[in-house]
């Protein structure tokens, strides 16, 4: 680190946002006293702030954040993110910025256990990120005890060169052999570097130096180490500022086509959203879209045919997928991902700590729900809603038709933290005109009167079951409203009042398990100790094998026969009025 | 795979639990018409269900599943699965059964992509799994197009090399070739062997053969192609048994010895955790445990001490983590799972997948909370009750002290399905007398009198709060029922119905985001159709930073005062009777 800083690092400490800067990701954000003890060095921050470490208020936090520092690119702490993030930013530094800035990430020796430093690895070599170094501080000791290779750098290496990456076994005690590697890593060209510098844990102090059971606890007599360690120094590092600032290249904003669909034509949400973000894609230049190998599927190869150079395959890696957009969105890029919503559940962590960083990335699950019909629970999103919705300040939307699919799109990217849209595979009427809007945290009434028994609460492919179901209540001469709640969170919660006050019962359907989905989230709007209607719920309860759509809606009980069936059971029971 | 049925495998179809056979692992689960063509052919079924392929209520689904068909392993359909999962079957073989069987894993070429295989391949290595068997179907096609490395074995082979396996490169078309393969596979010693074969994905179908766009497409003629293949075969295979059973050993149950706290210690439950988790394996010999590098935090350590053998270190790599476990599953053990609350959001889909399996894993996550204090979001579970909630057929407890939390970790193990128990950090005072008893779904009623204004409902860290603000609200002439709602799935219905009816209103409090957790949980209670009782939510809201974790829990807005002040407001405003 200190010959990073002093030596290798271009970084203006007064200008963060500096577009030529070096980024530095700290993989191992648990060694954050190195990271702080850094900026106070740089003089980026004092020694007062230094002492307020992982106390209440402090930007020092146990583990860094952006969201309270501002030289921190992505939050850390989650291990074995801080490379795959890197990655994303050496991206879009060879791919879009086309400035001459290099990403510096240092990594742990115990988290290349894990499968997504891998995947950065492949994405990293495969792309020819030679503007990418990582450090990995092989001290051999993890927090329970040794990792599997100890200091064996043979074994690190080899797996790096195996992908690609050009290696550098060094001593990380020796500065001279430290300050050698960054400048071979410098002039490595056409592949990222990897310098993987062996250490010994608390090097200097005897008491803590390469012994096991220490991590994470604060040394039993500071003073006698500060001692061995030569003293107090006030160390001071004079950080070389980028060269002269060479701006992005203005991004355009031009006028938005969305594109527009016939009532009643039959159209997938997912062909939508694709259009819709091809669309994005040319009326503004800071859109990026990255997807999982499936784009034919989840459609944003319509964005990839149209806007190739600014579309990312990120192959069959979904941690990868979703880090490299955290990086995009750190360079200030407007990422939208895509895959099926079943395969965010592998990118949940990323997509916590992305949550944490304040990340401003789209995700788009596709084939949700037991509507996909024959390929089975594998492929069903049906956890997607409840795992979106738990995250901090995250948008949730779930689109039942074509035009609202497309105008959705592009409203999220103007919402803050993680947003997330969920797509269906199969065609629907288009229930909307082209000219409607739908604002985040609204709903539409698609069916009221006066008269109504009860509520129909739906989103996405239920909006359809609804209101067939309602039709037929209807005709039998049980008129219930029909609220079509797209936005699952925020929800729209007066018009959600309204309904319960009218009808005094709601009943929920989705295509979703019962928990954590549409039947939770219409909750918020009944939390303020006021009365609350009768509730019911109808989503997916069993596990579902291969059937056809429609089967499948029928067999989880949340098509329209179910739904008339359950209405009709209230009223004739006269739970309802 | 006729080369494997005919020649290598040894397997009985009709005693699938036969503790000798070889074990099959399709992770390329979308090739399931391959592996019901070999069922047909070695005779396991017939022609007339071969023909009910991804129909309603057939055996044979878009992906195979064990909960339909017994001769599958595990659920495969999410990429880079089935190598993990069989990466725990042959640990199986290996450190625990001891019976000579075979794993053989048949993967695709673009899930290598995916990180967990890397993390499968690390462990395997690790391990010198020479039982274990993967053939990688190099058919340089994706789903939406080709692959990173096409047709290059040698870009496979040295990254297996690298990460410890032996590797062997064939024509996948030669069956003379991959008979050899398969007999070098079985005499190697020490490594596990990964097969490349390079192959043509539609070989001797000139409509399809190497063709791009036709991934998961029906053939246009498939007249023509039977015609270009030979015409019509009935293809037989005489698979041979395995050799005469060699039974486990039995497996050796006996008293349980269960760690017993007395009322008032301050014991931590991820303490009481890991000490009955040790007792639960002295007294059950098929308990293993497997922790993910940090046993000295959740307290698994205890186990790994006292019963080293069935403890397995899976270092900091969480997707395999729970495979490994699925895999032991798949072979009649009981496996423990830990690691922090936060990390298992890392394995979401391998939880989700293991789910489909119905595979009986016990997940414990420690450190849940803003409790933890310092060490900040990334560290803290703040969504792990709204992922177990949303699993199917899945238990989530989540207990309040140590004696608690002993009673429910032994009672997990009987439980179907995904199991989690949540524990916290820090220590608490115990509550309860060690003969307690703790039914899953059940609860406890702490505080009660004819005269509460409304209902305290808390599970874990928050139970302690609401206790001190019941004492504090009682003190201020405002009584308050308090439920320790420890089973968060399924939830105790009956009490929280005679709660409600008792006292119109309830406040739920917990260590956790608003959504999918305690506060949804009671949903559940209340789903009939009957009136409900007037709600009140208490949860973290807000992006945590590092601070004590007092003071976490006052930010959050769930510490006893915070409490106490809702109730307050609740009954100054006369919200409540």
């Amino acid at each position: 680190m200190a010959v990073l800083l002093a030596r290798h690092l271009r970084y203006d400490f007064e200008r963060p946002a500096h577009p030529a800067n070096d980024r530095f990701v700290l993989s191992k954000g648990h060694a954050s006293p190195l990271l702080y003890a850094a900026y106070k060095a740089a003089g980026a921050i004092n020694e007062t702030e230094l002492m307020t470490f992982r106390r209440l208020g402090s930007r020092l936090e146990g583990h860094p954040t952006p969201r309270r520092l501002p030289w921190v690119e992505t939050a850390t702490g989650s291990l074995g993110q801080g490379l795959p993030v890197g990655v994303g930013i050496a991206l879009s530094g060879k791919r879009l910025d086309r400035v001459g800035y290099r990403v510096w990430v240092l990594c742990g020796d115990s988290e290349l256990a894990e499968g997504s430093i891998w995947e950065a690895a492949e994405h990293a070599a495969y792309e020819h990120l030679d503007n990418l170094t990582a450090i990995v501080d092989v001290n051999r000791l993890g927090q329970r005890g040794p990792t599997r290779h100890g200091h064996d750098l043979d074994a690190y290496a080899r797996r790096f060169q195996a992908f690609g990456w050009h290696t550098i076994e060094v001593d990380g005690h020796d500065v001279d052999a430290v300050d050698r590697a960054y400048g071979e890593a410098l002039s490595t060209v056409g592949q990222p570097t990897v310098i993987l510098a062996r250490t010994l844990k608390g090097k200097g102090v005897e008491a803590a130096q390469d012994r096991e059971g220490l991590h994470g606890k604060p040394l039993k007599d500071a003073d006698e180490a500060i001692e061995e360690l030569g003293g107090v120094h006030d160390v001071r590092v004079e950080v070389q500022p980028p060269p002269a600032a060479r701006m992005l290249h203005a991004v355009r904003t031009g006028h938005l086509d969305l594109p527009r669909y016939e009532l009643g034509d039959q159209v997938a949400t997912r062909d939508a959203f694709g259009q819709a973000l091809a669309a994005l894609g040319t009326a503004r230049g800071d859109i990026v879209a990255l997807d999982g190998e499936v784009s034919d599927s989840t459609r944003s190869e319509y964005f990839a045919k149209e806007h190739p150079d600014r579309f990312f395959e990120c192959y069959i890696a979904e941690q990868q997928l979703v880090a490299a957009a955290v990086g995009l969105a750190a360079r200030g890029w407007v990422p939208y991902v895509s895959t099926f919503a079943a395969f965010l559940t592998r990118a949940h962590d990323f997509v916590r700590m992305a949550s944490i960083s304040g990340s401003g990335i789209n995700l788009i699950g596709s084939h949700a729900g037991v509507a996909i019909g024959q390929d089975g629970p594998s492929q069903m999103g049906l956890e997607d809603l409840a795992m979106f919705r738990a995250l901090h300040d995250s948008t949730v939307l779930y689109p039942c038709d074509a035009n609202q699919a497309a105008k959705l799109v592009a409203a999220m990217a103007g919402c803050e933290g993680i947003r997330y849209l969920r797509t269906s595979r199969g065609a629907s009427p288009v229930l909307y005109g082209p000219n409607e809007d739908f604002p985040i945290g609204g709903s539409k009434v698609l069916r009221v009167s006066a008269q109504d028994r009860l509520t129909l609460v739906a989103a996405g492919a239920t909006v359809h079951e609804a209101l067939t179901a309602a039709d037929q209540l209807a005709a039998d001469g049980i008129p219930v409203q029909v609220i079509d709640l797209y936005s699952v969170k925020p929800v729209d919660r007066r018009t959600l009042r309204e309904a319960a006050e009218h009808t005094g019962c709601l009943i929920t359907v989705e295509d979703h398990r019962e928990e954590g989905g549409l039947g939770d989230a219409i909750l918020d709007a009944f939390l303020d100790g006021r009365p609350m209607p009768r509730l019911v719920r109808l989503a997916v309860r069993s596990m579902p094998g291969s059937a056809s759509p429609a089967e499948q809606l029928h067999a989880a009980g949340i098509d329209a026969e179910a739904i008339a069936a359950s209405a009709k059971l209230l009223v004739e029971h006269a739970v309802v009025r």
